[in-house]
């Protein structure tokens, strides 16, 4: 028989309205008591209806993901960690990808908001920021991570790009590389931006230049592409000695053109990706790259998000965290 | 200004009957006409509330996926051709993880359930099919993916893993392997019984033995215990010269419990993966691996389900897809 809200609150021994307490999300229950209570209602299986709750603007302990690519690991990575901090918190996670269309990106928000998630956050970047205007009308919280929509006022986890970007310039310049060139990915996305903005500081302070010909712009495919620009970088007239990959993936696929061109990495070429997922310790040679903390940024994304929902936190709107290099074995001076 | 069923209508110049048709998925009209109404919807933002759709018991256009860990690369490329294929058929898709948490199986496959969506595609190993039984109740259409549920009634897509298990077996007997070992993820998945079913029968059919304690049992976090498993099983009197690893997340644990043994592979060692995933062609070196069909087990669980959905599809039970052997880097003839 279904357990009802009467056999909880026994079971509990709690009144009936602490048990709505907890089911809602409202009036003052002790956390202690919020788990216990929690704890209780999953041993009994018992379900709120949580769709009704939903049209009375009730909270539904859900929240919702929007990555742009749920095959990239830096994504798996990041939901993996929102996914157990969620549960730490007592919220249940729904992640949607996009799969790189722009065109699905509002599509997904709408989705999210439509199965009553009580806030989102969105790893994915994002060109207008008109598409987010209903769900901010809406007062659905909002927190963004790894991407930035500058002029917009939500709750924001990021590492410093910027920084990121000189930190693999100067260690390519300290190994004695001059020639050096850039992939990245959609280069409107801020990430990209802020990537290659601190690359190009690092190069010009120490009295070098990157043209913007050395700076290659990949679309959706990221290996395949990769490995397709490398290989045109790899064969013009003044080939770079080093190439600076925005993402890991893309360090895969230069990997792959210096292979197929017959280079050897890193005496031929080195190569530094950005990231630090699972493929840069495995791939053939172990990938030097800018470590993102991606756990720590997803967990806090979780933090910042519930914050809002409990209207208990008021602080910091952006969370800036710092990269750090590692250094594996695909970077060396040139020869 | 919010768009009304009459602006879709008026737009597309159709009936607002013919709309509501579309929205609800009831009604006969032509799949042309159909993607034109959703296009013209498109264009307006158009909403119908979907949420109330719900209570009434109406198609949602929403899909619900559930994977025991999205930062395995073979359950992200499985989720990937899930949304492509939804996407192509006009639904939207919803991932949940488990993160190899058993007890969270239960709860997000409610989640789903509460979320409305349409239909289910599990690629969750379920240990107690009762865990189904609400849902199966409820009538919420359920394909399994990757995972078999032997004795419950539902459209399932896997690939032969007997086979598979097979084709490790035989590949490795045929370079001259006769210690061999075998790393298996939780031993209760019927992917991973097959797997050791298929590949103990091919050592078996050649006059060899696989004894019980050569096969190990790895817990959740895949990559770290594999590489300890595999120590123990290359420390111990007389190693193996060769291991299947029953996916290629185990094979990494694999590869760097080798290294850091100081063995080479494939001449000290020879390892063998299963899912042929992104991790497969980048490590160091590149690993052998049995290839499940991914993208294809993907858009095959999507047609399998909304084929339920429309009540259209009447047919196989089981759709069971063929692997193949990709040999690459990672094993030769023993020295």
């Amino acid at each position: 028989m279904k357990a009802t809200i009467y056999d909880v609150a026994r079971e509990a021994g709690v009144s009936i309205a602490a048990v709505s307490q907890v089911i809602n999300g409202k009036g003052k229950i002790s956390e202690e008591r919020r788990q216990e209570i929690i704890r209780v209602m999953e041993m009994l299986h018992y379900q709120p209806s949580r769709i009704a709750s939903a049209l009375t603007g009730k909270k539904t302990y859900t929240i919702g993901l929007l990555v742009p690519d749920i095959s990239n690991p830096f994504f798996a990575e990041i939901a993996r960690a929102v996914e157990e901090q969620g549960h730490q918190l007592g919220y249940s996670l729904i992640i949607c990808s996009t799969e790189n269309k722009d065109e699905r990106v509002e599509r997904y928000i709408s989705l999210l908001q439509q199965k009553s998630v009580d806030g989102i956050i969105i790893g994915t970047g994002i060109d207008n920021k008109k598409m987010l205007k209903p769900f901010l009308d809406n007062e659905t919280p909002i927190a963004m991570i790894a991407r930035e929509m500058p002029g917009l006022d939500v709750k924001t986890v990021i590492v410093d790009d910027y920084v990121g970007g000189r930190m693999a310039a100067e260690h390519l310049l300290a190994l004695g590389h001059r020639r050096l060139a850039v992939l990245t990915e959609n280069p409107k996305l801020s990430s990209s931006k802020e990537r290659i903005r601190g690359f190009r500081e690092g190069v010009e302070l120490s009295g070098g230049e990157l043209p913007d010909s050395r700076i290659k712009a990949c679309g959706d495919e990221l290996v395949k592409e990769g490995k397709r620009l490398a290989a045109q970088l790899l064969q013009c007239e003044d080939p770079p000695t080093a190439i600076f990959c925005c993402n890991d993936l893309l360090a895969i696929g230069t990997l792959q053109a210096a292979k197929q061109l017959g280079m050897k990495v890193p005496s031929d070429l080195s190569v530094i990706g950005f990231d630090n997922t699972i493929l840069a310790s495995v791939t053939d040679p172990p990938l030097t790259t800018v470590a993102q903390p991606t756990e720590r940024m997803g967990r806090t994304a979780v933090d910042r998000l519930i914050g809002q929902l409990d209207k208990a936190y008021d602080g910091e709107l952006r969370t800036v965290m710092q990269p750090n290099l590692v250094v594996r074995s695909s970077t060396a001076a040139p020869l």
